[in-house]
């Protein structure tokens, strides 16, 4: 039998019913989207009630309301704080345990939800992410098409690069190309690192200007509809440090053994430990200062989670980052990364752009 | 004399500490970046712990210990839970009053803090709100690029519109352009939305095509730096009903007698009450469903409140929009935004572009 989202939700929390709360922009819950099927609306103080059976009910104000009846569920519309009071004492009535998205939900909302149901809270957010962490064919397809604008992108970067751009410039044409390649946005801010810059793993784009010898470190993706890719691709922009190149061979020689240990029914944890190994049998033990990967989907980052503690099961149907590095302070960073759907032999990679030492 | 940023939340929260924490991303708080200074960074699973007297610590991971060293603070780098909850208790001793941001912070962050504090938590989110809707020069200098940049793709819509192309097009130049002008990205998901569709206020692009006689509405901001802008533009493309040319009228009437309520020590519903008095004393009345502004800063929603049921008043320093609209169902919306600095006389129209009725 084919189960909606809202009842895989409800079966897996096991509660009275689980309520999904909006704050203000940006704390709002992809969750909310996950369940209502909305591909559009902002629903900011909008909440998702799930009963125990899979039933859902929209609580929202007037200005989504024309949105929120386009989605999933039964759309409850209030105009005052005592409006929505009593549309939750409807709801939550009979209510002991409500389940809520501890990880998301805030301080604030859940005071508010106990206060009007009464009910205890308990926090089912790693539940609700072992659920939306197995996509369904729709949602496939869309981080298929976002996989498909990123890559694009990647295979154009050579020809973006010219001396003397800076990392701000960089990451601007980036983000237009991956517009003009169909993409509805980013999905995080696109990283572009030059030379010591690309050291640090989160780095934000500076005027630092493209020199000869840089590593040139480009973390992007765009999304399709409310879907995100990742992708790291890392160039060199001339003859660069040998340090760099070995680095680049030890990184791809990690990604790879990582990407064999995943596949439906494989520890999580096991690709981590696997490129792990390789950096820290090199000349470059430590300086792998990050897990190798982290679920894709509405989030950019969401279960499971690919790193050396991690206790999750890869399973099909999810999608997970693959994307080792070596951060040398003062010299450079590496990092390749694609986006991987886990199959039931093994995966599927998403995305495409060549992955050789490429010096321009 | 002059007080840090900490400084003046400890004052205004008056706790013996205030702790600011981040989640996942999406559920990063802007109010850890505005204490930090940082410009950098993602920050996940960092928080940043205010003392008394305004001192500042920041708790991060390894992965962005270099940024986090860039920025204000005494830097605590944690490996494991074991590790950040030493940190903690050293931070936290002897504090029995901790503040938290009841609207951010997420319920298990707050069931953490409670744990290894063992103090009472109080919601200062509005507090802080307080603080952080001031703006200091160096935060007005990067709205006022912001503005620039939305300002200058507002005035090139125009010339970018044609016959048959979707809205989802419409926003992608809208995006492209904003970069190309030296835009860091994108404050919000584009708003395009042609003919009917322009009656939904938080409507998302579709596939939906221009046509002779669509009211076009978009609604757009540049970010620069870390800060946001906030414009909306309602043009016509060709000959349109009577009824949206006399809607046009009346919305940049409300807007004019909206903004002139504007300006240091005045309510902030005041310029919600004499903009809603111009429209529901129009044919359109009860059409304008939702509220005059809202402030704008690291966040595109934040304090204050322009609305009829707000508190707040209006100070020296707030950055806010000023955007009333009528939206009729089937037919079409309009809506005219500007962002707007509270000075000390009144307001200084941060946004530009041609707000006269428009056929193109």
């Amino acid at each position: 039998m084919h189960m909606s989202r809202a009842q895989r939700i409800a079966s897996s929390a096991g509660m009275d019913a689980v309520v999904i709360s909006n704050g203000t922009s940006p704390f709002l819950d992809p969750v909310f989207w996950y369940v209502t099927e909305q591909t559009s609306g902002t629903f900011e103080g909008s909440f998702a009630v799930i009963s125990k059976d899979g039933g859902l009910d929209v609580v929202t104000g007037r200005l989504e309301e024309t949105t929120a009846k386009k989605g999933k569920g039964n759309v409850h519309v209030y105009e005052t704080r005592d409006d929505m009071e009593s549309i939750f004492k409807g709801l939550l009535k009979g209510c002991g345990r409500i389940g809520i998205s501890g990880r998301s939900v805030s301080y604030n909302a859940s005071e508010y939800l106990k206060k009007v149901s009464g009910a205890e809270l308990t926090d089912v957010s790693a539940k609700i992410a072992g659920v939306i962490a197995i996509k369904d064919r729709k949602e496939i397809t869309e981080i298929r098409k976002a996989c498909g604008v990123t890559s694009k992108t990647a295979s154009e970067i050579p020809g973006m690069l010219h001396r003397g751009m800076t990392e701000k410039e960089a990451s601007r044409l980036i983000d237009s190309d991956m517009r003009d390649n169909g993409g509805t946005g980013n999905a995080f801010e696109t990283i572009a690192a030059f030379g010591p810059n690309s050291a640090e793993p989160h780095y934000r784009p500076s005027d630092r200007r493209l020199k000869k010898g840089d590593a040139a470190l480009f973390d992007f993706g765009s999304m399709h509809g409310m879907y995100c890719s990742d992708l790291t691709r890392t160039v060199f922009f001339g003859k660069t440090d040998d340090i760099l190149e070995r680095a680049y061979a030890v990184v791809l020689k990690a990604k790879d053994a990582g990407m064999r240990e995943m596949y439906d029914g494989a520890p999580a944890k096991d690709a981590d430990t696997a490129a792990r190994n390789i950096i820290d049998g090199s000349e470059f033990k430590g300086m792998f200062i990050h897990s190798f990967g982290h679920g894709i989907g509405m989030s950019i980052h969401e279960s499971p989670s690919v790193s050396h503690r991690s206790e999750d099961i890869l399973k099909e149907g999810m999608v997970v980052s693959a994307e080792p590095g070596i951060y040398i302070p003062g010299t450079g960073g590496i990092r390749i990364e694609d986006t991987v759907l886990i199959t039931k032999g093994g995966h599927e990679v998403l995305t495409e752009f060549d992955q050789s030492f490429t010096v321009i």
